[in-house]
């Protein structure tokens, strides 16, 4: 993995598990949130591959909570999120977009509903908290908000269960998806969801103290050490991602997109009676006008290519035709695959485009989403 | 300079200049506010000895602007800052403590007016766009909040100003102590303050047009590439800014702390008849009360070590006494010179303590800030 080294400081924070990915193999890291997140081990290629057959152990400490805590807890996060959290019921997460009055994207976060009063925003990378403050404290909200000392751990791949029904016991096989139970390790309760950054399934640990992160760490890498998990360390991976059609907030989108144009219509309380979060009219005006952009996946000819590291120039009919917000090599399917914010006209499948890569132009087609 | 490369993505955004960064020597990043930082060129250590004799141009693009303009920018920027701006004149910059209704620390921003209704925050690392998104829509302000394509350039050092009028003409000689005058460059309009982050003197370039930025550095470059200037590139250089007491926000302090705790009183409005900024009363009470803790320079014994990568625990008396926040080697004080926010009664000058390193115990004394 070429690229430059990243410095040390306490701003960018490591984790409670940063001493182990180092020792398992990392050859890559990105930053989320002010903190280490793992990009990379053997080779993308090869992680996935693992990640596809096998289980990993992720250190997703990056996604941090934003907990909300208070009488007017329920209130903030409703106002918050563009999916319907009124109803909200404690035990499950919810993917939940998150706008500003213009529709602009905030962050893409699960709201774990904790309790009626209290939710954890899981969130992507920007200052959710920040956020959060400022509309608590513009509008006189009675409400806590602050980062907890809780730093998930993911637990991914098709043995992902086994694995964890050996370190936590079977009842962790009737977590259904985005739901959530609490279990115990060395006497401390950890909520588990049933959730993760892959296609692949598997668990988050929602672990609620840093000085009990490598222990977890070891617990688990001990069980599944056997020729029967063959387990690694893993992260968030990009080729996985992209052919799974999982968007990443920062890359695919930001403020100023919309989760229409993300294709993200079905968690959005648009044609829900009463809702009432931020962004709502703006969203209805875009639904009644129309789309001029919107996701899209593509598939880049030639040579493999190198992770995209900013965004590629696209044109169609001799126009600008957006960007590609991701892409990379995909062995499995043996092609360069994508995801572009590209010109209404160029979604539909099949349309031939032309890609500025740094090796030069290049013919693509796009095609919907996910990939597999 | 060791550690991890990092991963190239969008989310870590590229700047105006890395092309010319990436080819003049870099050997390790930091990221800073979504975007790609400089940290080191030929060493820490030979970058500073370079910076206090000569002139360099960094890439401080990531230095984002969140720009207020409107009716009501300017009671939002009163609102969010801590020192008082409801007398700013167009033309300065404020060094600016942002809190929150707590007195806990948001960021530290340069506030550049622009004009009585647009003010730019030069931010540190923190989405300070959502805290300002959040406050006016919770407040109904009216009030346009967004993140400008400003990418600054900063020239440092004793030969910056003898550069900068080769460039720029002699008019740049007249700008003062956080003052900014408008220049232009191949028909562009841009902002030039005397500001940046070193204590050699310079300029901060607010570059306003991100396709302009390679001629920029070029030029900057074609005029200090002489045996008079020496040019270099650098970045923000930690042992510079510690000897010089410069705080890093994220590093120095965060949300848990307040700018009394950080010594920034001579920048608070607390006693400023009609002021009324967030956190005012939070902090009146604290500075009635006393301090617990606060920022002071600590000398820590022994052979060098390295950039302090989290923060360092410490104690006096056989307890607690706080954390070293910040912490590298000086060659040019042939010591390792620290910051660190302490228990207050080991904050007087000359009091011993220990410090807990990568290398075990060592002992340390606190000292006033800055080191020279």
């Amino acid at each position: 993995m070429a690229g430059f080294p990243i410095f040390a400081s306490r701003r960018i924070r490591k984790t409670p598990y940063t001493q182990r990915v180092e020792a398992s193999g990392l050859t890559a890291y990105t930053t989320y949130n002010h903190m280490l997140l793992p990009a990379a081990f053997t080779s993308l290629a090869e992680d996935c591959a693992h990640l596809k057959q096998h289980v990993q152990i992720w250190d997703v400490a990056a996604e941090r909570q934003v907990e909300l805590r208070g009488k007017d807890a329920h209130k903030l996060a409703c106002l918050m999120s563009a999916r319907d959290l009124r109803n909200a019921e404690p035990g499950r997460g919810y993917y939940a977009p998150l706008c500003d009055a213009n529709g602009g994207m905030i962050n893409d976060p699960i709201a774990l509903c904790l309790a009626p009063d209290r939710f954890w925003f899981s969130i992507a990378d920007s200052d959710v908290e920040l956020w959060a403050l400022g509309l608590a404290q513009g509008m006189g909200l009675d409400v806590e908000i602050h980062e907890p000392d809780v730093s998930p751990l993911a637990v991914q791949g098709p043995k992902a269960e086994d694995l964890m029904a050996r370190v936590f016991g079977e009842e962790v096989r009737s977590i259904r998806m985005f739901r959530f139970k609490t279990f115990e390790f060395q006497g401390v309760e950890m909520i588990i969801q049933r959730s993760g950054w892959s296609k692949q399934g598997g668990f988050e640990i929602y672990m609620p103290k840093f000085a009990l992160g490598l222990a977890l760490w070891d617990r688990i890498w001990e069980e599944g050490n056997t020729p029967e998990f063959q387990i690694r360390a893993g992260g968030p991976n990009l080729i996985e991602r992209i052919e799974g059609g999982l968007l990443s907030y920062g890359n695919d989108m930001n403020r100023t997109n919309t989760p229409l144009e993300c294709r993200l219509d079905r968690f959005l309380a648009l044609d829900v009676e009463g809702s009432a979060f931020l962004g709502k009219e703006a969203l209805l005006r875009q639904r009644d006008r129309g789309l001029s952009q919107a996701l899209s996946g593509l598939k880049i000819a030639g040579e493999p290519i190198a992770p995209l590291a900013f965004p590629f120039k696209t044109r169609a009919n001799g126009q600008d035709a957006g960007i590609v917000t991701s892409a990379v090599h995909s062995p499995a399917m043996a092609a360069n695959i994508g995801i572009g914010m590209l010109a209404i006209e160029a979604c539909e499948n099949g349309t031939e485009i032309k890609v500025e890569t740094p090796q030069g132009w290049r013919q693509a087609v796009t095609c919907p989403l996910p990939f597999v």
